[in-house]
């Protein structure tokens, strides 16, 4: 790419060069110009049917390539995604948000121009809620230097950002003379050095050490290091559900998911007795503490965020989590010897279908853990997709995507557009409930149009199945859409109705084999029938809701 | 009704009494406790697939019946909507936000509870910037008389407001000793009387005086004023895109649709020619203005609005439009004689079908003329629907709705569901363009889950048809759905796909018979048919795009 000297083209060759290469988005007047500008880039601009769809492909395609972007027009696109970003913001997805807006020569005595809310900045203080940079590309002579301070921000905070240019500047040379300078974002050395120190000898003279890893692993590509402590230490790891799949779940020192009541109760149990506790990248949410029934005690934990480091009760600032990890893989931490790990329950390798016996969720994901491979990238909605799959041994690594902090439901399909755009080796597979699915699944429009390939399993039980055990009532219904007539609104796919284990068995089956398009199984369930883990969480929450 | 005790019953009470009896919302577990104190009461709960159908609801049912409400969870709800109370704001349409929020003592030290963006506060102030006030109920001292401030405020100045509801309040009683004080609105009366001397002395001395009413004659419910006004002084009545319909179309002093080179040129010319315009509740907004082509000069107009009067170059403070049309109405203007009214073009009374002849926007348009009667309510979204739209002559007053200032797509089938449930008595016209349907096309499950039956006219013209002619790119084209199999998906509906006239014949025929549920027409254009109003605003948009 050449050296871009107009705003809009800077914009786009910084993108790119951060590994930016599909945008989603839905065009509108204000930012047509800017469109036009990506459809020449090598960028692709990925049309959605609605805003809200855009948003969470970018948050999926952003949590998986370490930045994504999504542009639209000035607010009756911008605050379609107002929810979208708060979601990314919540849960540290780097999205940017790429609006078009009124030229800045349009806006001399402030005149009602379409899609003008209060006053021009309206949009911006909204997002200025949401993201944690944001600006406006009005002046030419910072333009530049403007875009490559909000994306630096995206990237170190992981977080959203907001860019609004204006349509008149989309082809206005920035200043020519800009450089940009590389920042550089370090630990503290000395505080490094020191932490490091303390949590060795606190691993070092600890009985049952143990990780438990979550979000910012996966948000920070940490993986790797992971894996490298991990092995080289034998400390056995556990996962949060936002931090779901950071480490192979067939992994010999994997030892489940550590949720409170929620999660496994072996590893409740191992975790929660452990003498030295090392939480690297861990947000003490609601759902990750499974309703707050989780009991850490921060006397024997070390816990280490881009945000802030604590060690049992101190704190130390200044210090990245890439760089403490680092710095544990390179300490004399003495490896692990004769682990009595937990022998929770490992999924079982076979599965009978029972010829016309109705289908449970029990069973559904009985089958579904057996349907997983390295190729299959789970997305799960919010709701008992979610907490039933909880239960699902995923193969590969960052191959579970869920919005489990900010849970707005309506994330999955869409996700699996942005998830198979940001890696097309992988196939998703898409679990949703009806309520959810009735909000963003005809996103399945754009997953077609762009031939994209998941496997969309709709829990269909009538309804708001999380919420019936907290309180009941019509409100909790939605209409029994005939899920599996999709392809015949859409004109391609192939749909399948599942009523009992046999027909899921031949579903399965031939969506394995259909690659050419979306498949999407319509999952009959009873209406009470929930997950175990959802039970004890709708416990926990009923009891707030009533109290 | 009682007299509610607790905050939430209260709520609901003061909403029945302002003629709320439906309230448009998804539930969540924030919300809940809410939803079933409504479920329980006089007002009906409306469950709409996605939030941003029940904010466009609620929007149309607050155009239609002076105020709307939608009920939404925290933050996943909400943020979705901050574009329809965006929309809600711009246009002046008193919506009621309702959102339910974390109790007051689950706030303590700040935890990270699912749905919270940065902090506790974040959605409060998102909806500061977009609705004209705003309360979070979490003081059972003053939550009554802070909901009766922000109604009041809703309804003086027809914007949205926002009511954020802890759960923990829903059943906790407010202040037993609390009085409701009615609130008087009134002018000042000699600044009015001044005024309407003025005013009254300008219209006596012209020789062409007309009236330009627009949207807040719909908002104030002053079309009966606007109706007597006319007839008394026999004055002709011109009126905006966004104020259309705001007298009967069919009425003698009726001389169409004004919006500089966007509408009828005979009207055109006779506004911008006369010497005393009277504009009543006018926003001088760029499509009103026809992409601002009108020429209207202040120094021979008297411009009143709810926010500002302004006689020639002079203002006045205090004067509230009804008393300021209550006033002309009361003072001795005298008759106009013999009026020369431009005899600008009527809609056709008959029309044949050509057998096999493909259906074009202007054909279609000219059938759907003879199609409206006193029944039919045209809702119509953005683009071609509303351009081509303008050209229908629309029987009943308020019988027109469309968002023709903020713009945002998608709002026409949402919209009919909550216009037929203000007017039970009407049945809607819903004109959308495929790209728009795309968006929000799915509440049709909501409309056919409460037995609703508008007749769904989408234009496909396989995408964005407004934007080709400004800057055409592979982002204006959409994915082309099958829109008359929508029945197939949600079991319910008729579907019907027209190419050509005689097609069209037979699906209006058949629609119009079939009162049972709604009707979808899918109507096939070409690409490039456009109306002619479209191309001609098009023209001057695209300029500002390429600019």
């Amino acid at each position: 790419m050449e050296t871009a000297t107009s705003i809009g083209a800077y914009l786009i060759q910084r993108l790119y060069e951060e590994g930016v290469h599909h945008v989603f988005g839905v065009p509108g007047d204000f930012v047509l110009k800017f469109d036009k500008l990506l459809e020449e880039s090598p960028i692709e601009l990925i049309n959605t049917c609605d805003e809200q769809g855009a948003g969470f492909a970018a948050d999926a395609y952003a949590r998986l390539r370490g930045l994504g972007a999504v542009c639209v027009t000035y607010s009756v696109g911008g605050l379609k995604i107002a929810n979208t970003t708060a979601q990314a913001f919540a849960e540290k997805s780097p999205v940017v948000v790429i609006s078009g807006s009124p030229g800045t020569q349009e806006r001399h005595k402030n005149p009602l121009l379409h899609h003008k809310v209060r006053d021009f900045d309206t949009q911006y203080k909204v997002f200025q809620e949401l993201t944690i940079a944001s600006t406006i590309l009005d002046d030419p002579s910072t333009a530049f230097s403007e875009i490559d301070c909000v994306l630096t921000a995206a990237l170190r905070y992981k977080r959203p950002v907001y860019i609004e240019i204006p349509r008149d500047m989309v082809n206005t040379p920035g200043n020519p003379h800009y450089f940009r300078k590389q920042q550089v974002d370090e630990s503290n050395a000395e505080t490094l050095a020191e932490a490091i120190r303390e949590a060795v000898t606190l691993i070092n003279a600890a009985k049952q050490p143990i990780i438990l890893a979550d979000v910012e692993i996966h948000r920070f590509g940490l993986q790797d290091a992971l894996l490298q402590l991990t092995e080289q230490t034998n400390i056995p790891v556990a996962e949060t559900v936002l931090g779901k799949s950071v480490i192979s779940e067939h992994h010999p020192n994997y030892i489940g998911l550590y949720a409170g009541a929620l999660g496994n109760e072996l590893t409740c149990r191992y975790v929660e007795s452990s003498d030295c506790l090392i939480m690297l990248g861990v947000f003490l949410t609601d759902i990750n503490l499974g309703s707050f029934t989780a009991h850490l005690d921060p006397k024997h934990s070390i816990s280490v965020t881009s945000e802030r480091t604590s060690i049992q009760l101190h704190t130390y600032e200044d210090i990245r989590l890439q760089d403490f990890m680092d710095g544990l893989i390179g300490a004399a931490i003495k490896p692990q010897q004769d682990l009595k790990l937990p022998n929770y329950r490992k999924p079982a390798t076979s599965f009978i279908p029972v010829t016309h016996h109705p289908i449970t969720i029990a069973r559904l994901f009985e089958r579904l853990n057996l349907f997983l491979d390295h190729n299959l990238i789970v997305i799960a909605d919010v709701g008992d997709a979610l907490f039933a799959g909880l239960d699902l041994f995923v193969h590969g690594r960052s191959r579970f995507l869920s919005p489990a902090y900010y849970a707005s439901l309506g994330f999955a399909v869409p996700a699996s557009l942005g998830a198979q755009t940001a890696s097309p080796g992988t196939r998703p597979l898409v679990l949703v409930g009806d309520g959810a699915f009735q909000m963003t699944g005809m996103e399945l429009s754009t997953i077609a149009r762009y031939g994209l390939n998941p496997i969309v399993v709709v829990l269909n039980n009538g309804g708001y199945g999380t919420e019936r055990p907290m309180l009941d009532g019509r409100f909790n219904d939605v209409l029994p859409w005939r899920y599996s007539q999709m392809p015949k609104l859409l004109g391609v796919g192939r749909g399948f109705d599942v009523w009992t284990e046999d027909e899921l068995e031949t579903a399965l089956r031939e969506s394995h084999s259909h690659s050419a398009s979306f498949c999407i199984l319509d999952v009959h369930l009873e209406a009470n029938d929930t997950s175990v883990a959802l039970k004890r969480l709708t416990e926990g929450l009923g009891q707030r809701v009533n109290a």
